[in-house]
């Protein structure tokens, strides 16, 4: 699809073009290649951060800055094919936050939606339009677009996770909206647990009841790890590993057996020690976080050592094959769910 | 809306009414206010149905009849306002259905759609495409529309539950399908609580993956009591109760948020001692069973008393108040799923 | 799956019947296989009505009763197998309405949907909440559930259409309401034509916009026979027909891409003279209308002769050829919508 | 939301940062304010651009390059506030195609879904899986997701049209895909004007009918000026203007109900001379080709002279208000389509 003009009409195009230019007119001719690929070519980079290298330099920020002075304390992974972009993928975000005993990250709510996926500390809150989660290590906890949210840590110890939103598309599509709530932190409106109790079982609120209190397409926001291990576990000891997957399982929300959020899907997966997993390719960048085991990653001809903790992204169509030195249990968060809804995304599995 | 014909051409109408009838032509205007009524207006009535005494008839009748030659040993119970219906409202029917220990009820499948609600006994089950669900009482159990199904009791003691199906509706579309399996039970395709493992905490096998293995729009058949207890419970700990629903929990497809099936909705409700609901009519005529507790119900002008498994049918339209003499936990399941797909539930709440 | 019960216990049986029975307890295996039967077994019979003969029926009883008295001036085509049910499928209603030069059939408005096809007489009005149509022979129109409506003709010649309706399928779900106007005529809202403009075209006033006055679910209510004649002429111009529908186009509400309404299906085909469709059959049962042309009509095993504006019903199941002996163009409306949404249309093709 | 960093820490942050850096580690604080802002705020710029001066720059491209060797002679509409994005929006792309008699626009496919809007020249036509629209003055044609497209001018006069495309948005979400067919035209596999017969009249080929032969999500794709603007102009007959839109009709997707294509929206409005709309602002950056009647737009505080083929870009959340000097038809596409699938789609009206 590429073009190679070797006419003698050179000269008078390049004329041509340097007048168009002031009059924002541009030749698609000649970017035409770049625009419309054969295949996905980002320059986005497959990456892997250490966590314990960034998790110090995480640490060093907490001596040097406050959470409420930073308003989120949070380290960016920024793809190294992406740089100023504050990007992980073209699409999508991902940050780790710390909270240190006693702080607090104030109210704030915007376009963008997030989802925390706790990495080390157990016992800071989330709180969503009011209603706190008490995370703990791996639980899964959402701040859909545009609910009020603040964090805090009443413990005594450091708070670590993962943030991952969507935070260039909203910009890419320019509809950022946020907005600080006065108090930094919201009213209590709820008691720990209330949604996952009440929206999480299979089960809602009768339409209609004084009890229905979230949002009817966003009712749920933790999926606990001890749920969600379980679950993964119940399923390794029942079936075969997927060659391309392991065993895989992903996140839903129970409104409509959707992705968690509009833009966003995550799911865990766990591969048997010894597990070699055939190559598979996908249109929806991820980033992976290991829950558990070590392993080895190759992506595209790039290969990666990971172990507990560790972020690795894959951009979009490069192949990912994941071979597990001992039992691997992954987390992994993508834009699939945007590229579905826009007819856009694709597999292909070797 | 009704019709007093009060004139002079009263014989001619009347020949003219008896010259068309042959041709099966008929005048509208002297039934049109039976066909198109201001409110709901079937002769469905309000009913009880005493558990015990029921419980007896249906172990005498299996001193009488095998649940293999029967294929299904059930009592139906009708409606006393809609004689010759096997419909407990004009929409729905419902059974009390005996397996005794050692039988099997062949496996078979047909259009109508199912759920089981175990009332009495403890280890039995229901294979579903071949996957067991142990039964344990107060369960809820799908069949859904054309999947094979099979119960059997392996324990050493009757197994009773309550069947709920939609096979007046199916009867109305004209569209009843069905077929035996060769085979009494079908091959055991899956371990037992597989389905719920995978579909039944906010996650669902990976698109794509071989584990994905159930239809896509009926994940999961076995709501347990022991989760939606737990859940009601645990609402009712949290919550002012609704004034006309109490604590009321509706169970949900995590496919798509939506109802159990297609046809059918289903619900538990909790009342606490001393509760009395305000009254509240809706068009899904609606069946109860209570799970525990006393209460008395008021259903437009008729009192019932109410006590543990005892059935109550509360037609369309007319006002139910519940007063809960104990606490009280109820299970409920009616059409509202298909009336409101068709564009027909209302409800009133004084 | 039926039973025949033949041994020592029939007696006991029959005592335990006579017992239950005021308890209204039934048994199951007695019914089982009336209730549930490997295929739709209705006792709705295939039937076709002449039209002159229907016709000259109704314009005596135009000579008997008014419009007003008899709010709609209508016979009912009862289907001969479903006596007393003022039903022409186990789910639908079909009917001849007539008004005279001059009558009102006065504004009300109910639960039922319906569909009116006009067979004879041009520019009478149906009014949909305040929007008059003119009517022309073959157009259809839609007095959506609980929209207003009222009929008037203004011209000097009678007016006769179809009355398609749900009203078995409401009461059904036992879900009727219905309430009149106090005046005969809704006041007038919008210009004859002004829905079809604004949504008929695929388009729709920006959402948003002042100009979007009809309900977002349900914008559209004529289709003139004008287009659809058009539409269904090119069809046949540019296509072999189908061979067991002829050129077939089916009716659709622009709103969502579905069934023109939310129970209910129409569509038209045309089938080139001297074509014969294979056999099919469907769940469906389907009232036809002859709009040009003559054809035998084999349903099941009873053969029928057709000409223009006849009417014919083709019971759930009951396998239907066509052999058009001139060109023919057939409208007819179904149960298929209602029957999708709950999981029960199927069909087969020979 | 802004940081202003005013500490003893500055020298500390710095010397972390430039550790970090080479991690590929970012701090938040340091942009949270360009990444999240409290309202839209890309530097996209409102622009007009002549249709004349442009068209002049398209002739002079025509001769010295050829539509096969460029693929597409496309002069790029590029926002003088993105440059080198080839973006006319931050999502969305424009470019104004020239084909001249006797040219073909070889056949290909890929994932970037198209509008073409007919500017000048009639006959030349757009062959979408094989099937030819001959095009018209200001008739939409759509090329959807992945569909096999080709172009070719057999009259004796350039044809020029706008072409708006999603090309960024599939770029942000590094999912391009494309290919080119081997011959350089589409097998014919329709007739010209076959699938707007079939799908553009409020009908569809009945479900399972072989005539039903576009893809099922997506059947329409000519959406021609004749129907549009006669629908336009009645509804301006019938109608007060609404005061921040005019009137305006959006097109629609007959399959869904929804918008054209997955990522687009595109609508049409007419203002009455000397009408003057009530400022508004929204999310969806949208694109503006005047069809007929001269104008004058503020757009936040720029004013812009519009005359017929002019081309006007409104960037996301910039205040517009038109001035109608004469009559004025506006044709507008954005995306709305997406931001609405995303929760990302907002407005403000004055």
């Amino acid at each position: 699809m590429s073009l190679h003009l070797n006419n003698d009409n050179t000269a008078q195009l390049q004329e041509l073009y340097a007048e168009m230019r002031p009059h924002s007119l541009y030749p698609l001719w000649e970017v035409l290649s770049m625009l419309v690929t054969p295949t996905p070519r980002s320059s986005a980079k497959p990456w892997k951060w250490d966590y314990d290298s960034a998790r110090d330099y995480l640490l060093r920020a907490g001596d040097l800055i406050s959470a409420e002075k930073a308003e989120r304390r949070v380290l960016i992974l920024e793809n190294p094919g992406l740089p100023g972009s504050s990007s992980i993928t073209t699409s999508l975000y991902a940050g780790l936050q710390l909270i240190l005993p006693g702080e607090v990250a104030p109210c704030h709510r915007h376009t963008p939606c997030a989802l925390r996926f706790v990495l080390e500390g157990e016992g800071a809150y989330t709180a969503v339009d009011g209603e706190k989660v008490i995370m703990r290590p791996f639980d899964l906890v959402l701040t859909p677009n545009w609910q009020w949210h603040d964090h805090g840590n009443d413990t005594d110890a450091p708070m670590i996770w993962l943030d991952g939103l969507d935070i260039p598309t909203v910009l890419h599509f320019d509809a950022s909206f946020a907005e600080r709530l006065e108090q930094s932190s919201h009213p209590e409106t709820a008691r720990p647990g209330d949604s996952l109790n009440r929206y999480g079982h299979n089960m809602r609120p009768m339409r209609g009841s004084s009890a229905d209190r979230r949002p009817a397409h966003q009712p749920l926001f933790h999926y606990p790890y001890k749920q969600w291990r379980a679950a993964l576990r119940e399923l390794a000891a029942a079936a075969v590993p997927d060659p391309h997957l392991g065993h895989a399982l992903e996140f839903l929300n129970p409104a409509d057996g959707g992705s968690i959020m509009p833009t966003v899907t995550a799911h865990v997966r766990l591969l048997p020690a010894g597990f070699a997993s055939a190559p598979r390719r996908a249109t929806d960048g991820t980033v992976f976080v290991v829950v558990e085991g070590r392993a080895r990653a190759t992506v595209a001809d790039q290969e990666f050592e990971l172990q507990a903790r560790d972020l690795l992204v894959v951009p979009s169509w490069q192949e990912l094959r994941l071979m597990a030195e001992s039992e691997l249990i992954l987390f992994g968060y993508s834009d699939r769910a945007a590229q579905e809804k826009l007819g856009l995304f694709r597999e292909a599995r070797a």
